[in-house]
């Protein structure tokens, strides 16, 4: 592996999981991070990602540098032949090159601006920083995608599943804020190279983009595509004609014990940060067939399988 | 020891100085906490707790994660069944379970709001978070107490103490600004579970909470107070009806070297950052009997005893 | 070496940049840092420098503590014998001492204000701090001079002259903002300790400051002083009766390719970060004579032979 933006990236997706579920077997068991120096740069806000990865580097031995580049470096010109007469102090060109000198390997943190798809859909700061980066990049959630939370969701779901094809659901949920759809694109192209029945529900207007769904099954009846799940994956996103809007009026979307009824008695999920009494009711997240810690849980084993694969 | 909020969760507080006093000998002497991870979110500043904790930690083998979570997380739902809705994007059930199981120890700097008494005394933040961890929880200095403060100002005052039970008087001193009372009433709680006479003098009207002073003498006569004191330890709080107002008029308590000829040759003590000239006058300060450098330094060996109790 | 202020601290400038080569070879042939703390605090924003520093130290097995002051502390008070009733809450003498306590070795990052010179001139931060620590201190650059800049710049000539005394051509260049006189200033200095012909080169009332110049050749055409130029270094600067404003209509002083061929095929350095095409043009940048990696890169190695110095 040279680089892990995306699943694309990826040669064999279950070899992954089980290096990463042998990861959180014996964490301390490799130590061949040692004299080695992870950069982690974030642009935006983290909390998991931000701990599992600092401790993923240290299970290996590996030093860990983190940098909040927005209040802590300045910020990065990323087009090409300007005149920088402007707020931009450095070319990412030279950023990339200079902090890649400095780490072994390193990881960034960017975040959707949910002003204009098209903009957001470039992804052209961690994109940029990989182009010239002298070392490997780990995307640690770029405006696009969120692979390591993808990797944490599938070794979830393998230690989990009860048939050898369980039928996994991504539903839409409400939120009082626009979100982005790193998570949920990032999870569709996931399940679309494992062995799962992989359907995406959401109301009409809000379907991701087909180059991250592609075969993926799409229904806009919650209820309907909730039948015989043994995975529901709820998560918000924003997207179409209403990008970086707000949607109102779509309560009924919640994730309730109700509609939990409706599935296999399937097991719930979410990446958190999550909003209780909004995406899901507290009456599913406290219950026993709740993910979410575990999902969490696994983030530190994904991101030092990562590692280990780039070291 | 399950978790150190308060002088409480001690057993012995004498035993925990001279485990306190043998780190401080050998620090290097067991790296019980290689592989253990310490984290430490900070919602509000830190100079010294931040930096004498990670050498506590790090002295142990341990690695060390901080996070400022102001700046670098999002502000965190503390009440439950709440519809969530508004500005908090995560309810700390989540945010504690989630980083206890990255972390081995964590610890929390939260701190007064300083509008209401009845609002901070809740103390909700640092309780929540014990709550719901799955790992022991340190107090990094709380709303209402600073535990690990008060464990050095006990090594000082051990160390430095020339009969077997020595005066020590609490002075309330003036400031700019209202500050809160975790120093204070801290100190007060360690002092009861201590072998000392414990004398506290304040201007009527900022009494601190009895719940926290309990058996020590309350003396409105700073003078009175001070007679025959064997250490003075200054300190600013806000408490009564006048609670997170500044309070004008009371120059004269500021401690001098003449108020210091009142006492028994006392050593000088506080727990920075200090006020020169408002708190204490700079020859107090500056002379042999002041004790703060070694307070802040004990700070270190305070945190080691704590976390070793822990792990 | 008992702190690294200035080049004035080091006895034998091309001893110390032998050092830094041979770190740069083996940097972890010599772990002298094991059990010992560097404490980094940053005044300023800085990206190069804080990861530099922390390579450096983790080379040597040092632990690592790195501080924002300016989020995630307070101010300091810089005067004696001051009544603190104003924003600063703390007192230099204080925060020195205490913080090093904690730290075998401190590294400072402070800033120039850039209004008026002769308040920055006085680079009270840094002396004060080292004044009254209790451990080594070492400029991150400073008010007025930027010794591991320097240092990492010589290691850079030092690798790729081709004559025993090779002509350095330092040139003011045009830049949107007024900037500090630290990287000039600190150049200056290292090269009149050096074995190069140096010459300086920048509009008239734009001279640095005599003390660090000394006896270096001032000249006030461009074009003449980088005739028959080995090394170039580009840098902008504020000074004189115009420090602290911006400098238009110099746009001619930007290095292009064009300029570069008055030289004897001079390489080109600069201590980034650089804007591209106001500085320099891109073409000489990008070209193979661009030593600016080269010089980032060195930042490490400097940073480590001065830690190892220290210890």
């Amino acid at each position: 592996m040279k680089q892990f933006l995306s699943v694309n990236d990826v040669a064999d997706p279950m070899e992954l999981v089980q290096k990463a579920l042998a990861c959180k077997k014996s964490p301390f068991d490799d130590p061949c991070g040692v004299h080695k120096t992870l950069g982690l740069l974030f642009f935006s806000p983290s909390l998991r990602t931000r701990m599992s990865s600092q401790v993923a580097a240290q299970n290996l031995g590996m030093n860990v540098i983190t940098m909040n580049v927005q209040n802590e470096g300045w910020p990065l010109e990323l087009n090409e032949n300007v005149i920088m007469d402007g707020a931009e102090s450095e070319h990412i060109k030279e950023a990339a090159k200079v902090l890649s000198q400095y780490c072994d390997i390193i990881g960034i943190r960017s975040f959707a601006e949910m002003v204009s798809y098209e903009a957001d859909a470039t992804d052209q700061l961690i994109k940029q920083f990989a182009k010239y980066s002298l070392n490997p990049v780990v995307s640690l959630e770029s405006t696009l995608l969120h692979p390591l939370q993808s990797l944490s969701d599938l070794m979830t779901i393998e230690s989990h599943k009860k048939v050898r094809r369980p039928k996994v659901v991504m539903t839409w949920a409400p939120h009082p804020k626009a979100l982005p759809q790193a998570v949920a694109n990032s999870f569709a192209q996931w399940m679309n190279r494992c062995n799962v029945d992989f359907t995406i529900t959401n109301p009409p207007g809000l379907d991701l983009p087909s180059q991250f769904t592609q075969k993926a099954a799409v229904i806009h009846d919650q209820d309907e595509a909730l039948e015989e799940a043994d995975f529901v994956y709820a998560k918000s996103w924003s997207a179409g004609s209403t990008y970086g809007k707000p949607m109102k009026g779509f309560e009924s979307w919640m994730i309730t014990s109700k509609k939990m009824d409706l599935t296999n008695k399937a097991y719930f999920m979410h990446c958190l940060p999550v909003r209780r009494n909004v995406v899901v009711q507290d009456e599913v997240l406290d219950s026993p067939s709740s993910l979410i810690l575990e999902q969490a849980n696994n983030r530190t084993f994904a991101a030092q399988a990562v590692l280990k694969s780039l070291i």
